[in-house]
């Protein structure tokens, strides 16, 4: 399409380009006055004049862009975390550029390389792995940079996560109120944050309510996905551990146990209960309804994006992450033991 | 960050910033002497040198984006279309901007100003209303346009959708050869083109099968929720009419089916047969597992991907419209019916 100038628009107006440009920038409009502004914006109008704002970054070398990194937008995990990040940054003027990366490294550097050449003014990034030299790079690069959801093994690049350990306590004590005392747990992949803390948080609070907490009553998947859980839950089986309730990982891990157990014709909840992480939608729905450990994505993605803003603001600002409190969704996968 | 320019990068190569940027372009690489753009490719890396896209955007008036419009992405119709129209896209070295709308008039027409000031090339629309003025209007300015999953009334804006008309066909047909006679339509909101298609198509195909179709049968659920779904579900049970079957509008109206079902003391699918569309992530984990009319979300979005391309490529072709075929996934809501 052929773009109406700014020069277009004040010769319309009557005005100088520069009087204009001021008119039409809600930071300066004040500087105009009111009836000279409502004319530039007459003429805008009847021109069908929209800013360039490609022109504008390269001039203030501001493209009031983010770059949003993430493992896979079809997780159920991440679309709210997105939702989050972009309702608070579109309220000021940003727009989130997103790049899936399905976990590959190759993929995430190219990503970053992508952005830094669209000159992105900040990155959110889902991506993170517990070594991530690339991420270490970034910030070391003094680009704004916030961690969603997971965190690096360094403690100073700022993070949004959900509090892992007081959600394992949370979800643990309701098994042991229910009378569970033998409880495995089936853990997320180890090089991640969220693997690692939720499996750390398990022993630990095993340790706290006097429970059995054994290497041999931890399996790791190897993905946070259903075929892992299946995998991981099979090799519990195999140990021959006399167990009463699984804690998960993660809810796609649970399903995978699910399908384990019924093959074994173990049923949930009258022979083992089930307790996922993440209560992602529709896992209401399953059979049976999964008690989870809600974590609130959408807040996460909202508050990584204000945690952005402000390092934008203020470049200068001490970093800072933010944690969030976790609940249980108590549901049908969880009764008392048999017997 | 302080950005490395091209002028810096052709004074470490020892060349003119013209030649540097042509071996830098993979277009225009092969013009340069191959051990000069060697040289050239040693000193960008040397001064760690990220090419601008930004400046070169606009200088090209080419910003390699594409705007995709969506509803909404926790809707988990969407991110699988979202990934497809990514994949595509990246491979040549487009990003897609992605804006959420709600549904919202106000904010679809806010996206649309958004992204022409930021020069997209094109768009990917998710959200067209049978009538939508502004994207009509989108197309008479020229900006290449695909709409996917949805059309407009008006044929020639390119589309990706799914054979809505032959999958409805390929539900009812299973229904009858079950034994059902007496079936039910919770038909999707009727200002979407997926809603009519499909209110359309069952009354087409309950004719063809000489089963009643009158407008009784059809009750309009005012959007793709669960909440709609309950609330049509319970219009049809008001009326009385005798039904053993239920043709939801998608999977979402047929959990909100399910709901009132059980309320009134129906089995799904002792009492009641119930047929979803869209065959979402997870619906073969409900209880109980929902038949549903299969949408190949990916492959829409890459096909809405490569139309717009090659529309990019060839803006004088003329428009088309894809349609993919659907199937469906037979599971345990469906059943002969009762006696």
């Amino acid at each position: 399409m052929q773009r109406v100038t700014l020069k277009e628009v004040a010769e319309r107006a009557g005005v100088h380009p520069a009087t204009a440009s001021r008119a039409l920038n809600a930071a300066t409009r004040s500087l105009v006055n009111a009836q000279t502004a409502a004319r530039v914006d007459k003429a805008a109008r009847a021109l069908g004049y929209t800013p360039n704002s490609i022109a504008r970054s390269l001039k203030t070398s501001r493209s009031s862009t983010i770059g949003l990194l993430l493992p896979d937008l079809t997780n159920p995990l991440f679309p709210p975390i997105v939702r989050g990040v972009e309702d608070v940054l579109r309220a000021v003027g940003y727009s989130p550029w997103i790049i899936n990366t399905d976990n590959e490294p190759d993929r995430e550097a190219a990503a970053i390389e992508s952005f830094r050449g669209r000159s992105v003014d900040g990155f959110v990034v889902a991506t993170a792995r517990l070594q991530d030299p690339l991420l270490e790079e970034v910030a070391d690069s003094g680009t704004p940079l916030v961690l969603v959801n997971r965190r690096v093994a360094s403690p100073d690049i700022p993070s949004v996560t959900g509090d892992d350990a007081a959600g394992v306590s949370t979800a643990l004590r309701h098994l042991h109120d229910l009378g569970h005392r033998d409880i495995v747990h089936l853990a997320g992949p180890q090089d991640l944050s969220t693997g690692l803390a939720r499996r750390q948080a398990f022993r630990q609070a095993m340790e706290d309510l006097g429970l059995p907490s054994g290497r041999d009553r931890i399996a790791d998947a190897v993905a946070w996905s259903e075929p892992a859980g299946a995998e991981a839950m099979q090799s519990i089986i195999d140990r021959q551990i006399p167990f009463t309730a699984v804690l998960a990982g993660n809810d796609l891990i649970a399903l995978g146990c699910y399908d384990v157990l019924q093959r074994h014709g173990l049923h949930c909840p009258k022979d083992v209960s089930v307790v996922g992480f993440n209560d992602m939608p529709f896992i209401d729905r399953v059979a049976p309804p999964l008690t989870s450990v809600r974590v609130p994505h959408y807040e996460i993605g909202a508050e990584a994006a204000r945690l952005l803003l402000e390092v934008l603001e203020d470049p200068e600002r001490h970093p800072r992450s933010v944690v969030l409190p976790l609940t249980l969704s108590v549901r049908g996968s969880t009764a008392p033991p048999p017997g």
